[in-house]
């Protein structure tokens, strides 16, 4: 299964048009933790989220395996983007099915990359049927949010680049929404370690983060048990409504079996800490990790040096700039 | 006058200490300005600002001519956060005169870095006597905010890093309160000009943006008029009641005499660009830079390689957290 995923190819791929991401550190979340933790900044990434790689290496490897006249994307956040931005780079026509809830700004940003938007009613049907009969009608290539190999393999590179920057890493702790950015980065992990033992000897643990509270603990409930709580958590990111089967099936044989799950509460206090102790403008689910680190001590006392991925920052702070002190 | 201000030694004395800040850019707003704008983070340095720098170099260097029995400051922002940091660096007593309207967070984050804090009248009189009376009581070393030259070599540091790490820069845009800053910076690269033509023979000058508007253009009618115009204005950095004489002596001599006012307006939507555009937490002050090649695109339109200094991230951002999108 794991021969599903490239993630050296992906690197090779997108690397003239993605940013390598630096990696910032803070002594001050350091002594509160009573870790060392090592953030990957993809919220300096293009467009503003690691889903400019998946995204990407989808549309170059599909065109290199054959005509692409088109690409087609349902999403109202950062995958959307992430296509029309990437659809751009390469100068083929797109269109993102987004649901009428999508802010303004997004839609805008959509736009502003030449895509065409077609905004239909807030579900999920309306936006897989809507999509579908586009792509059918036109011939364009249907680029999936997570489940798909190639987008999984093009997150992998987070973890690529992740390894060369920081050794010693002893666990990644990734949030999951759709399961596209843990699959990828577990997948790479784990095929590593035979391999590479020097570069990822010490990395026992792909950990996973989730919103919404009061879950099932384990990847296999996660799945079924976490629907009903993630659906309003504050972290729009981890909001779908199932983890792709195949990122499932790749999560199951790569990362730790422990999921762990965060409130709106514990995100938006991690959040904040990042924001007035790093600089730096993150999403809400950008923050699940952190939040884990301080709500389970118990559970990750083991694990030192941990690697956590800041997978955005496309969030509106500035609503109320005017109120600042 | 520039033998006053030594740059180098101060990066010697300072460098075990301070973050190296890295200088980071944007493809968007480099579209918008139609220029190459180069971003010195020092939202990233320790404390949040840039002041960290001339506090701890003025504190050393006191130290190294004499006993320093411990520091005194007054200061209701990032300037009593730097000393209160920079003297926990090396193990002195520090006290900070703070006005009452000092938001409590900062008032915390001083005491945290083991400062004594002394609440005063929101009065720069007030402010000045009772730490003048303090120093004099206990025998402590006043350090002062920006008119001094151990002060401004301290914040010098912030040119000699950003000329190391970009090449070809035309002009550095520093955004001024005090002066300690742009005095620092303007001193350093007129001082570097004959000795080092290969490093700065393109960067013909520094120039200086100030908030508040409608004040009178040029650096000797910046000191008599801008103070009734800028002391609400939003960038709080940039309040201060007058240059330093030290200062503004440097800046006479070594930075350019266009000043370029912004309104608050003009400040707050540059803001607005860095936070969702460069995905950084920084202050209104750091935002001025960017607000003037905004604005004075005809007065700037020689200069195509621009440095500018995101000051610092010093800001509440966070009060409406749960009301992202």
């Amino acid at each position: 299964m794991f021969d599903k995923l490239n993630v050296e190819d992906a690197q090779e791929r997108i690397r003239p048009f993605v940013n390598a991401t630096p990696v910032l550190t803070s002594s001050y979340l350091n002594d509160l933790t009573g870790k060392n933790l090592y953030f990957k900044c993809e919220n300096f990434q293009k467009t503003g989220s690691f889903k400019a790689r998946g995204a990407l290496n989808a549309i170059l490897k599909a065109r290199s395996s054959g005509h692409v006249t088109g690409v087609i994307a349902h999403s109202g956040g950062n995958h959307g983007q992430a296509v029309a931005w990437a659809a751009k780079q390469i100068g083929v026509p797109c269109v993102v099915v987004s649901p009428s809830t999508t802010p303004k700004t997004k839609v805008d940003a959509m736009r502003d990359y030449g895509a065409e938007m077609v905004i239909t009613e807030p579900t999920m049907t309306a936006m897989v049927e809507t999509s579908a009969r586009l792509a059918k009608e036109r011939g364009y290539t249907f680029i999936d949010p997570m489940n798909d190999y190639d987008v999984m393999s093009g997150q992998g590179t987070v973890a690529k680049e992740f390894l060369e920057q920081v050794d010693g890493l002893e666990a990644v702790l990734i949030a999951t929404g759709g399961g596209g950015l843990a699959s990828g980065v577990a997948g790479y992990v784990k095929a590593q370690k035979p391999a590479c033992k020097e570069q990822v000897d010490h990395l026992d643990a792909v950990l996973i983060a989730t919103g919404g509270g009061g879950l099932a603990s384990g990847v296999a409930g996660y799945v079924k048990a976490q629907k009903p709580a993630c659906k309003d958590t504050v972290a729009d990111g981890c909001r779908p409504l199932a983890v792709g089967d195949k990122c499932f099936d790749v999560l199951l044989r790569s990362a730790e079996h422990t999921v762990f799950p965060v409130t709106d509460e514990e995100i938006l206090e991690a959040m904040k800490l990042i924001l007035q102790r790093m600089k730096l403008v993150v999403e809400p689910s950008a923050a699940l990790g952190l939040a884990a680190i301080l709500k389970y001590k118990d559970a990750l006392k083991d694990y030192h040096n941990i690697g956590l991925v800041l997978c955005g920052g496309n969030v509106d702070l500035t609503q109320n700039l005017g109120k600042h002190e």
